[in-house]
Formats: C-alpha cells, sequence, structure tokens
C-alpha cells in the first residue's frame, strides 16, 4: 500500500480533473458524466497512477452516491413512483432474469465450472441506480414517466439481485438455507414496500414536531440528515444497498422538504459525486486484455449486458410504446459498484478467477460508461406519453 | 485497531450524538457547540467506546473544517481584515510569546527537560481559528470589529506558530538551521499576505472568464472548489495550515460569491463540521489523571492557557477598549486541534512524554470546550464601537 496522499492534493487532483474532463465531454456534446468516471479511470493506478483506491476515498465516495439518491429522492413524489409500481416490478423481474440466465450460459460455454458461471449471472443482475439518476438529474428528466419507471424499477431490482446473490452465496457454501433466504427476502421487501408506502405520511407527521421545536438554525436540516443516516443504515441491516435507503428517506422527505433543504443537498452532492464516478472509473483495470480468449469473453459479457437489460426491461414496458421501452431498457444497463461488489463477494469467497473478476469489473465499469451516451440519445426525441399511467 | 463501523453507522451516531447534546446544550442556554464537542467525548474511546478516530473520520473532519473556514471567508471581506491588520498583527504577536514562554516556564519549574518544556511552549502558541469561527458563525457576529480582529490575528497567529514550530524542531533534532527557518518564515508570510492582499483582485478578474465560459451547471461552485483546495494544498507546502488556506480561498472569494454559493457551501459544512467538533471530542482521554502530580500539572497549563492568552491579546488589542480586549482575548484561547498537531511531533520526535502528551491533549481540548462558554459571556453585552478603526 502506497501512503496516501494528503487530503487537499487528493480532493484537487480528483475533483479537478472530474470536472475539468465533465467540461470537456459537455463541449464535445457528450453528458459530462461520462468525463467524470473517465477521470477517475485517467488518474487512477492503470494510466497515470496518481491516486490509489483507499478507505477514505471510498467513503467520500459512499457518501456521494448517499446524498446523489437522497436528493433524487427529494425530487421524487413516492405517489407518482407508487403508480408506476406494477410497470416497475415487471420491468425489474424480467430484466432480472434474462441476465442471470445469460451471464450463467455465457461463462459455461466459456468452459468456467458451474458455480463461478452462476456467480457471473449474479454479478450481470442488479442496475446501478446512482448513474442513471445522475444523468436523468442533471438533465432535469426525474419526472417524466420513463424516469419514473426506472427509478422504481432500479429499487425492486436491487431488492432482487439482493435475493439472487443471497441464494448463489449459500448456493457456493455448499448448504442452502431455505429460511434464511426467505428472511433476507422478507426483510428486504418489507422494508422497501413500507418505507415507500407510508414513509411519507409518517415523516409528515413526525418531522413538524421535531423541526419546530428545535433551537438550533437550520434544524430540520440535520433532522432529514439523520434521517437520511437512520434510513441508509437499516437499509443495510435490512441487505439491501445503503442507497436504497437514501433514495427512500429522500422520498419520504419529499413533501416536507423546501427549496432551501434542496439546495443545501446539492451543496454536499456537488462537491461528492464526482468522488462517486471517479471512483467507479479508478476500478478500471486493463487486466482484462491480458489474453485473446478473456477479451473475448469480456466483449461477449459486456455486449449480453447491454442486449440482455434492454430486451429483458424493454419487454417489462412493452405496453408503453417502443420509445419508452428503449428509455427504460437502456436507464437500466449501467451495474457500476453494483457489478462489482458481486464479483468481490466471489473472489473473496473463492469462487470466482481473478480473470473472471477483471471480466465483471470491465462490464461494470463499461456499462456504466455507456449509459449516459445511449440515454442521452434515447431522451433527445421528447416523449408524448403522460405522466399519468 | 478496531474494524471501522459501517459508514452509516458512524455517521449516524456522530452527527446524531453532536446534534442531539447540541440541542440539549441550546435549551440550557449553552453554546451548542460544547454539545458537539462532549458528544465526541461520549462517544469515543474514553466512555463510552462506540467510535474510534480513523483515518476516515479524520478526512471527514478536516474536510469539515476547511468548509468551515471557507464559509466565514466568503462571508468576510479582505478589506475589513486588512484594515485591522495593525491591530491583528500586535494580537497575535504579543499572544504567542506570552504562552510560549509560560509553557517553559511552567515544564522546567515542573522539573521537565529543557527540550521538552520548549515543546510544550510551541503547543500553547497556535490558536484553533476553526472553533472560534464556529462560534462566531453561528452567533452572526463575524462583522463585528472584536471578530474581525480575532479572525485576522487567528491567521497570523498560525504563521508565527509554524515559525516557532520550525525553531523549536530544528532544536529538538539538535541542528538549527537558520537558512530553513527563514525560508519557512519567508514563505509562510508570503502566500498569506499575497493572497490577503490581491487574492480578491485576481479572482475578480480570472473568475468571470472561467465562469461565464463552462457550459456544467454550478460551475461556479464547481470553480471555487477547486480554487479552495489549490488553495489549501498551496498553504500545506508553503508549511501553514490547509485551514488557513481554505479561509484565505474564501475570502478571495467572497466578493464574487452570491447567495448560492454561500448556501452550497453551508450544506456542506452543516455535513460535516461536527465531525470536525466531535472530532476533538475523541480525543479526549483520561490518561491525565493518573497521578496526582499530573493533575496538578493539566490544571495549571490549562489555567496558563487561558490566562496567557486573555492577557496576551488583550494587552495587544488595549488601545480598543476593555470589552473588546476581553473579547479578543478570550477569541484566541482555544488550541483545539492545533495544540494536539504539536504534541503529536513532539511525541513522534520522542521529546515529549505520553504523560505530558495527555496533559497537553488535555488543555487543548479544555481550552475548545471553555471558549464557546466564555465566549458568550463575552458577546452578551452589544459593543458600542463601530467596526472603523
Amino acid at each position: 500500500m502506497h501512503d496516501p496522499l494528503p487530503l487537499p492534493l487528493a480532493l484537487l487532483i480528483i475533483f479537478g480533473s472530474a470536472k475539468l474532463l465533465a467540461e470537456l465531454c459537455e463541449r464535445l456534446g457528450q453528458p459530462g458524466i461520462v468525463g467524470e468516471i473517465l477521470a477517475g479511470a485517467m488518474v487512477g493506478p492503470s494510466v497515470l497512477g496518481w491516486i490509489n483506491p483507499n478507505e477514505t476515498l471510498k467513503a467520500l465516495s459512499d457518501l456521494g452516491v448517499m446524498f446523489l439518491l437522497f436528493g433524487v429522492g427529494l425530487e421524487v413524489k413516492a405517489s407518482e413512483l407508487l403508480k408506476v409500481g406494477g410497470k416497475a416490478t415487471l420491468v425489474a423481474t424480467i430484466g432480472v432474469i434474462i441476465p442471470f440466465f445469460a451471464g450463467w450460459g455465457i461463462l459455461a460455454a466459456w468452459g468456467a465450472p458451474q458455480i463461478e458461471s452462476v456467480f457471473v449471472g449474479a454479478a450481470m443482475v442488479a442496475t446501478s441506480v446512482g448513474i442513471t439518476a445522475s444523468v436523468l438529474s442533471a438533465r432535469g428528466l426525474l419526472h417524466e414517466m420513463a424516469s419514473q419507471v426506472i427509478l422504481a424499477a432500479a429499487v425492486i431490482d436491487d431488492v432482487l439481485g439482493l435475493i439472487v446473490l443471497a441464494v448463489v452465496s449459500s448456493v457456493a457454501r455448499g448448504r442452502v438455507n431455505l429460511w434464511e433466504i426467505a428472511l433476507v427476502a422478507l426483510l428486504a421487501t418489507a422494508f422497501t414496500v413500507v418505507m415507500a408506502i407510508w414513509g411519507t405520511t409518517a415523516v409528515k407527521r413526525v418531522l413538524p414536531i421535531f423541526g419546530s421545536r428545535a433551537r438550533a438554525d437550520e434544524a430540520e436540516f440535520h433532522i432529514a440528515l439523520v434521517f437520511l443516516f437512520a434510513m441508509a443504515l437499516l437499509a443495510q441491516y435490512t441487505g439491501v444497498a445503503a442507497i436504497v435507503g437514501a433514495f427512500l428517506a429522500g422520498l419520504a422527505l419529499s413533501d416536507s422538504s423546501d427549496a432551501r433543504m434542496r439546495t443545501l443537498t446539492r451543496g454536499v452532492s456537488e462537491l461528492l459525486v464526482p468522488f462517486f464516478l471517479a471512483g467507479i472509473g479508478l476500478h478500471l483495470n486493463f487486466g482484462v486484455f491480458r489474453s485473446r480468449s478473456t477479451i473475448a469473453l469480456a466483449l461477449v459479457i459486456l455486449a449480453a449486458a447491454v442486449v440482455t437489460k434492454l430486451v429483458g426491461c424493454g419487454l417489462g414496458a412493452i405496453s408503453l410504446g417502443w420509445k419508452n421501452m428503449l428509455k427504460i431498457g437502456l436507464g437500466m444497463v449501467p451495474r457500476g459498484e453494483v457489478g462489482m461488489v458481486v464479483a468481490q463477494i466471489g473472489l473473496g469467497m473463492a469462487v470466482i478467477s481473478t480473470e473472471v473478476y477483471s471480466v465483471v469489473v470491465f462490464m461494470a465499469v463499461a456499462t456504466t460508461l455507456l449509459t449516459p451516451l445511449l440515454l442521452k440519445i434515447a431522451f433527445r426525441t421528447p416523449t408524448l406519453v403522460p405522466a399519468e399511467v
């Protein structure tokens, strides 16, 4: 391990390069997010080697994506998401099944052991809502119906991905405990559903009591932050991602929050989101290009990762017309940090080889880089479908 | 070392307890800051042991105090600080000389080796501008003349403290390199003076060029952050504290910044400053209460730390009347993280015993806890001295 750089230097390199490349991408007519991810790849170990991933950068990145999703939650109404809940469930479910079996099948055909193939299937399941949310939010598209289906489906997708991972991990350990898996599924589903349905009402009743009685300046923002951390923690304990908790916290607060709370939240995400985006780029490594067979596998997995989500999620949204199918399918493509986490678990359990690990990470980073570019094209034509379903 | 807690749990414990105790203190008529520091002491190793200092918390704390000082800089005008520059230099200088010799003398009288005594003197020199800035900012007192003298003096104090530390360290190493010390002094002074005098003008000329041409949303805030990190880094390289650089960056931007930039900055500090305040409390340890002689030393050092700054800085401000003398003297009392850093350097060079180290840390935390309480009393009576000198 290298000694960490002085904090201001690390901040300057990551934040500065992210914003510089973002600006460059914008001028080339491309989404700024692509520039921020590329900046991470550039300053990271695989190119310049100025920045190495470490605990602190990980924490800034985690905080960044937490506040990103919290901010997106603040701008969306739970009632609107619940309206598209049926559609989103269909989108998420088909969008989980197809990539899972595709990943499994491809690895099996490549000659990988059964358990490794299943793990790659699991890594191809979960969508990184952070990237899509970031694109939609930056382009002011959060209130389009397709965007709301994407957000709701990404949350459901996370719960489904968790269940798949629980099953796959217990298969890998050689002892399948059905009760344990059922408990995981129940807890995660209950947390998500309860928060989505009753969170807003609960907050509306409870927040004014604390908020109006507190003496401190900005007390409402402090209470919101405590709520955010508590929900992120609860989400983690029930098994879903901390950022899903953050999103649900924002959602619950969206009716009660004012412009000031949004701007204060915005300040935090403007500072920290680049650490999340560049952090994904930091993980890019060229280990995948060691052998021809691995390159071929990586490209096939990447193509499958894009096509299976596009087709699976698109099929789920078939009733909304082909333009929305395209938007929703593409919006669910990025795997980002979620795919990497599954691959890391597999690596930790010694059921995934480092070669296959680098393939999965490549897929996760590449889908994340592609999505903003594809979404830009998909959302170019204004949709005429109204937000009511 | 313990394993670090899951991030949301650590955030919840520190932020939640800080804001809870802050609210409690406010209701008891005491400054909220005291509650936040006490919260750190409570959840830290010396009481509950829930939270241990680690890299990530240190980074959040460093970022927090950086944004705190940046925000204070944004609210103050460089031209106003320069007006009180003469007074502030006098305040800082006398306020450095008296505590230094007092610390040296007390340790020598206690029977400590010469070099250890000199180091304790050095640790008693530097004021933690973070705590005072936080109190003044929370109470809306940044525009009082006494506050501006305190801020300017604290910055000068940091430069003087650096020079004292350079001298003391080279004495401890046994080879006094006068050229090196002169270079340190020159660099630090040049950086501070140049930024304070020409920073505003330079920013006014350069910022609009980038700001108006950038395509990204919130581009001005991004440029301000890059400037902030660059100044913090430059400050660290020239030897002064990163937060002095952050303050000077805010100062340079204060004419060009609008309400939105202030609110975005505020969002970051509302989130992170509690980590700075609680972080100071985390370092409280009761090692100092091991023997009677150490307790006595700690109490004498604490008393001396308060009285010598009060008298030294007060004397420097004698022309402003006794009320301002009191405010300015008290405002310079907290040693906070600065005192601890000097003690750590001494410990690292093996010239300070762990016993004396714990005494210095006790003094640093205790002065920091006392200051908000004392400042509250001192600033209770509205001053009638106008801001023009």
